[in-house]
Order: structure tokens, then sequence, then C-alpha cells
């Protein structure tokens, strides 16, 4: 957290056609940025447009978050090709939410991977540094919003990419600092009062908590919250509440990261 | 044609996935211009990656082609929503490209609309005056390449755009200049000697052969040519081949319009 | 309404993949028919499979809903083919619903189109016989359920399948007895009272409710409800509860169609 | 080779919309079964209903030949569910395809797994005994063709199904048995002569031929070709030829099974 400013980023627009995902309406108003589904995982172009429109309107900061071509799976599938190829998919998907928002006059600030693709490009270095340099080469000013601590991590700042580090409040992390697979037991957690002290002390102290408490040091640029249940939303509100109790400014990436 | 240069289009990249649509290759290697299908009607990012860089690398011009949303009707379906939300379609993919070509260190020169989408946007002002604002608002240097005469052509020069005026060497116009459409019989004509010669009759007069053998006078910027099947790709040739012996110098688009 | 008994149908299993719509276990407690997508609109195999375990458990009708390949735009485009290949979509979704149902040791029941396949099958007798000859070679035993008077109720008639005559207690007729269309003011009903009644009078008196509270009569053996918002899901439990105050038994359309 | 008797087996219908993959009518007139794709890798209800058609006219074993529905990878992706979804996905597209081939008056003979979905059922026996149990639920006299000696087998003989085995000319055996992997130099042979030879020996002896000519002893009823390029279909006449050659008849999979 520099200078006691944090973003909380969540992701939106992840509804397809005449189906919708969470409540982005209610997410955009606590978050600062949020991740903006790009049609592959989820999203369309109408969707993506208005979901930009909604969020910047209200000063929150738009960023492309890329996915799989794996609708059916909401993109938790087909990250097993070349990393130049999944880079050119990330490259497209950007490219489409530029121009999306360019149409209304608005502008991308970063982007941070999907599902099966974070969890590759989180310890995969090949397709981190694609990713990283395709990037680069669509808009070099574009922010990379990544895991804290990542081989994604690395690969940007390698790349010259600004980096933005993310912590997550409602998951649990094992003793080496990495998130615990949604498939175990303890893996999610869904108590608003425990989330909202976790990241409290996650931010204030710069580290991510494991599973005995310990604090382990990370760069902490961002908070990830989810609204994909009324419960979900409610523990969003409930860190941003928090944070701001404890004095800390909420304030989208571009502001963050300087 | 001004100042004797022509350009030479045609409609490339329209694979998807494991499947492949003409022979680009020998395409690529008759025209000045390809336009690139960009995954809706066709394409993926893959495709399209490959395509701008073979077509790049020989000096070819690459554009985008974006059509609706209907893989399974190769976009000659689903061009009935409200125009900005086709336009917004629009943007979507001519992004989705400009990404995929800046990946490559390439650029995106010009667009054309496929199919229905192009169909409906040459009668519907509406629509035509909806994509031309989007195109100028994603890319104010880009080119929008438009059947010559229709309500695209005046769209686009009303938005401040560039815009080139193609002819179809093979295929019929009606006493309107409007083409045949392809459902009647003699739409679409397959004699490489006539493709050829006409071609260059409609080059060098500037406009449209009628039914009767008129000619009305139409800007002329770029002729299209096919590339579906080897009597195409034979007809693309003797295009090439006529108009040069006709002393016409073929360039791309970007070289014809200044 | 024969013998004091009708059924009532509801669409059910119009998610995709992670996502939802509706609510199907409220319906499936309220209805004695479902209408289950197919795979093309909306639907897929996994959520094809739980839905029909869930209404057989209950004793409700299985029914195939078919509609156009047409996922983004939810089966609203797309119906423009030739009627022998829509026909033969609808082939490919049927036999896929009862395949699913097989694999539980389940039956589907009958077939009711959907959206725009539907809207085109109402008036267009070509498609109409084009798809009662469909059902009746994939299954002859299976019911076909139309909207009342419309041109697929005499071809399934002549083509020999039993076929069963659906109002809508929610949407207004016109004079001749035809569906206002949804984008007009008016066409459809939201208070769950006036919807009851107007269920409870079709029922009764055996036709649908003209704009000036007329009725004409027309073969009436369900009545379709709607579960795609709460006000829906409430309008449908004030329907089968006020049909049954009125002395009419609801019980599946096998039971209702002899 | 039961009775001097052997089917050759081809994979067709694997076009999409206005895509086409390799020479059907070719291969048609060359094998006695063929598989056809059912919509999910590959394949759509038109193509689906135009190749029964072709098929069934000329006297060859219409079968289904589902795959996981990942489109833009081929099928080569996307089996990583859980065994039972997997065979729920079967049997949607093994029923689709029988509807289809109803709508014609034709019948579904047998059922063969596609890429990634044949590749995990062929070594996890989970995967083979609920997609067993699943095609025994949808038509206890579907004839299943598989792999000769993998998972499949047993579990198909466990599931009371009629179990075809096939083998590859076209491709290396290890010394196990298995299918050499595509990925590794040598896994497909090219020339006609080699693989008619070893199509010769493997039916004669009833067995795959191993790399260092081996033969290991194998249920051989049905020989696979492919026709993916014109090299292939070449190589599957030289198949044919060379069979009938050495006296064996070649008759589709019904009459082999008996």
């Amino acid at each position: 957290m520099p200078n006691g400013v944090i973003d909380l980023n969540s992701d939106v627009g992840e509804g397809y056609g005449v189906w919708r995902m969470g409540d982005d309406a209610a997410l955009i108003d606590i978050v600062s940025s949020v991740n903006i589904a790009c049609g592959f995982h989820a999203g369309d172009p109408l969707i993506m447009s208005r979901t930009v429109e909604m969020a910047a309107r209200r000063g929150v900061g738009v960023g492309a978050h890329p996915g799989t071509n794996d609708r059916w799976g909401f993109g938790r599938r087909g990250a097993d090709g070349a990393p130049t190829d999944l880079a050119t998919m990330v490259a497209y998907q950007v490219g489409a939410l530029r121009a999306v928002a360019a149409e209304l006059g608005r502008t991308v600030v970063h982007v941070k991977l999907h599902g099966a693709l974070s969890n590759r490009a989180a310890v995969d270095s090949d397709l981190a540094v694609a990713v990283a340099a395709t990037i680069h080469a669509v808009d070099a000013d574009l922010i990379w919003l990544v895991p804290a601590g990542s081989a994604m991590a690395a690969a940007g700042e390698r790349a010259g990419l600004r980096v933005a580090h993310e912590v997550f409040a409602d998951r649990a992390y094992d003793d080496d600092g990495n998130l615990v697979s949604r498939s175990l037991p303890g893996a999610v957690l869904d108590d608003s009062t425990v989330i909202a002290e976790r990241a409290v002390r996650m931010v204030v102290s710069g580290g991510v908590l494991t599973g005995d408490g310990t604090l382990l040091p990370r760069q902490t640029d961002s908070v990830c919250v989810h609204g994909d249940t009324p419960g979900a939303v409610e523990a969003a509100r409930a860190v941003r509440t928090a944070l701001e109790h404890a004095g800390i400014t909420i304030a989208p990436l571009a502001a963050v990261m300087g």
C-alpha cells in the first residue's frame, strides 16, 4: 500500500447474451476498479459497453479481464496451448475492450487475467513472459494487475509494465503464500467480519495471511472482492467500510500506482 | 482511380479453429489489401495473427472485416439489431484486430464490413452513420472501404473518415448500380477473361457496368476479388494481370487514398 | 379443457454453462409440464439432465423446447432458413433430450417450439408441416404443444400427431386471437390477480380473451406460465391456486390428452 | 476378424456451418462404416443429415462420433470433467444423431468416441464405465467401436454392449500395444503401400504391429482409415484394395458383429 492508498477490484460484466452473473451495479458502488470480461469466458460487446459506461461514469477504473475461449466452462478450462498463442488471445480481448471503451470516449487502465489462464500464468514463467510482452505491445501504459508474488509479477516488471499486486481477503493462503485451491475445504471464506478484518491486516501490514495467521510480506496495491452472491456483495461492502475506518484511502489503480 | 493507381482487395482469414476457407497464401500474392475476419462470422485470434503477418510481410495492406456474431451462418444472418449495438460489435472486432496486429508491430489500415452487416449498412443510413461514428472513435485514421455509391460512402464522408470505394469485377450490377443478389442467376460471373476485361473497363472509366453494358460513374478506389474457389483465385490473377497490362499501378489502399 | 382437467406448462432449463435463468425449482413445484431448452437457444447436456430429473421426480411431464442455433440472441433470431433445415434442427434437439432422459430412465412426452422458431411456425404452414413430419418421424407418440389456433395446430393434426393447444394467461391477444407482440405496450400482463382470473375464464370457457374482453373459442389443453422473474413465479402460483379453486384438476399433458 | 469379414471405418461430417473437412464423398465410397461428428467438436444438424443420407444410400453403416464441447479446439481439449457428466454429453450427441437419422428413416448402428474424450476413456476405467452405461441406456443395440485392448473394450463388454475392436493401419503402436502419441515423430505413417501391407497383416493375424514388427494379438473387427488429406484418401483406397486382394470381405460393423 503506497502512501495509505489502496485499490479495491472486482470482476464484472460476466454475463452473456440474456444471462447475467452477480450484481454489477452494487459492486461498482463499492470498488475502485473493475475487471470486465472480454467475450471469451464471458461478456459480449453490448455487456462490455454498458459495463464500461457504468463504471467510468462513477470514476471506477476500467480493466480488461481476458480468459480462455471456453464459454461453456467459464474459462476454467482451455489454458493448455502454446504461451504465445494464449498471449495472442489476450491481445485480442484487450484490444476489443479498448475499442469498445474508445467508442464511449473511455480508456482501459489495466489488465487482469481470468480463471485457468490466470492460474497457469501465475506459475508458468513462459506464459507470464509471453503475456507481459503482449500487453506491452498493445499499450505500454496498461497496468498489469496480478496475484501478489506470482510469476506474472516478475515477468511484468521485466517487461517494463507497471505491475499492481493484489491480495484476496476472502481466500485462504497456504504457508508459501499461494491461494488454497477452491476445491479444498476452507478455501473460500464467507464471514463478512472475518474477511474485512483480514483485508485491513493485509493492507496495513503489506502481505498475505497464511493458515496459522502468519503474515508473509507481499507488495499490496489492490484487494480483490467478489460479487457473485448476495453474501459476497455484503462482504465487499464490509471490506470497504473497514478499510476506510482504518484510515486507508480507496482509489483506482491509476492513482495507487502513481 | 486517382492518379492511375488502384487497390485490389480480398477477404481472407475466414477459417475457424481447424477449418480453413480458400487459399489465402495465393490471394495475398495477388492483391494489395486484405480484409481479415475478426472472430465473429469467421476467424480467431491465431488465424488473425498469422494472416496479419503473412500479409504485412509482403507489403499488403491489413484491414478488419467485422461481421455479425453468427459463426454457423457465416455472418449471413443476425444484422437486425439496433444500429448502435451493431456498431459496438464493429468496435469490438476492429479493436481486437488492431491489438493482434500491434502484438506483431503491424497496423490496421482499413475496415470493410462483411455479409449481412454490410448488406444492411449499404442501404440503412442509420446503421451506416452509427458504424462511421464508431470507426472514427476507435481510430480516426482508419480508411472505410465501402461499396461504391452505398449509404456507407455518404455516412463515412460526413463522419470525416477517408472513404475508399470498391467495385466488383465478378458480380453483376443492376441498372441502379446495385449488386444483383447472389440468389439470382447470373449474379456471379466466373469467366476469368470476362471478369478481367470488366475490371479494366470499370477502373479506367471510373464506374460500374450494368446489365446492358452501360457504365454508371462511381468513385473507384479498389477492386474486390475473391478466393474461395480455385477458379476465383485464377480470376483474381487475371484481373491483376489485365490491370497491369492496361498501365494501371496496383498499390495498397493507403497509397491510393494518399 | 377435456373432462375438467388442464395442464400448466412452463419453459425451464434455460441457462447455459454457469448461467441460470429464472427459478426452475419453484416453477416445477407449480406446473404439471415443463419445456426444457435443448442446447441451441439455451440449455446444455448437464442442465438438461438435472432438469429432467428434477421434473420427473415430481411427476411433472418432460417436454423438449427446441429453438434456433442462436445462443447469444436466445433464439430470438435465426429462423429464416429452409423449412426442412429448421425441422432437422428440431430433430437434433428433440433426439438429444430423449437420450439425456433415457440415460435417467425418463421419457420425453411433448415438444414445444421456442422463440423465433415458434413465431414463424405459428404462421408459416410450410415450416409447421415440416416440423410436424419431423416430430412424427422421431417419435410418433410425442405430443406437440402449440399455440391454440396456430398453423402448427393444423399441421400437427394432419401429420397424425396428438396436438395440445395452449393459451397464455399473462399475454394480451388481439381481436383475431393472436398474441400481441411483446414490443407493444400492454402485451405482457403482470398483475397476479388479473392473470389468475383470465386463466380461469379461458380454461372454463375454452378460448382466448381479446382486448375488449371477448372470448374467442379455442381448444384449451394447457395454460402457459412464466418464471423468469419473482413476480412471474408468484403469478404462476396464483394461476394454479385459482384454477384449483374453480374445481379444475391440473395434470400433465399425457393425462389431459388421454 | 470373425469369419474372414472386416469393417473399414472413417470419421466424416467433421465440418461446421460453411466449413468442410476432408473428402467425405470419396471416403464413403471406400469404407463400410462412418463415424459422424455430432455437433460438439464438429458437425451440425444439416451436415449430419446430409452425411447420414450419403452413407446410408450406399449401404455404409452409420455411427455417432461424439466429442467434447470444444469446437474451436476440435475436441482435442475439454475432457477433464466428471465421468458421468461426460457420459451425459455422449448421450446428448448420440440421441441427436439418432433423431436426425430417424427423420430420414435411417438407423444409427454404432458409437465411436472422438479426440480427447476417446483418449481419456481408453485409459480411464471410470469414464469408460460411465460411457458404456450411457450407451446401453440410450439404445442397448448400439455397437461400441473402441480401440482394440482399451479400457473401453472391457467396460463395454461388462455393460452388455456389443464391442467392436478397431486397429489403425496408419499409426505406430508402442510395445504395449498403445498408439504412439501424434506429437512424436513416426507416429503417423503416410506411405500407402506400407499402410496397406500393415492393414492386411493386422487383419489376417488379428493383432497390432509394434515398432519392432512384433504382432500383439488383439480382437480385430474394424480398421480405421482417415480422409483429411488427399494422401489419406489414397491410403484408405490402398487398404481396401489390399484387403480385398487378400481375400478378406469388407462389410459394415453390423455384419461383422453378427
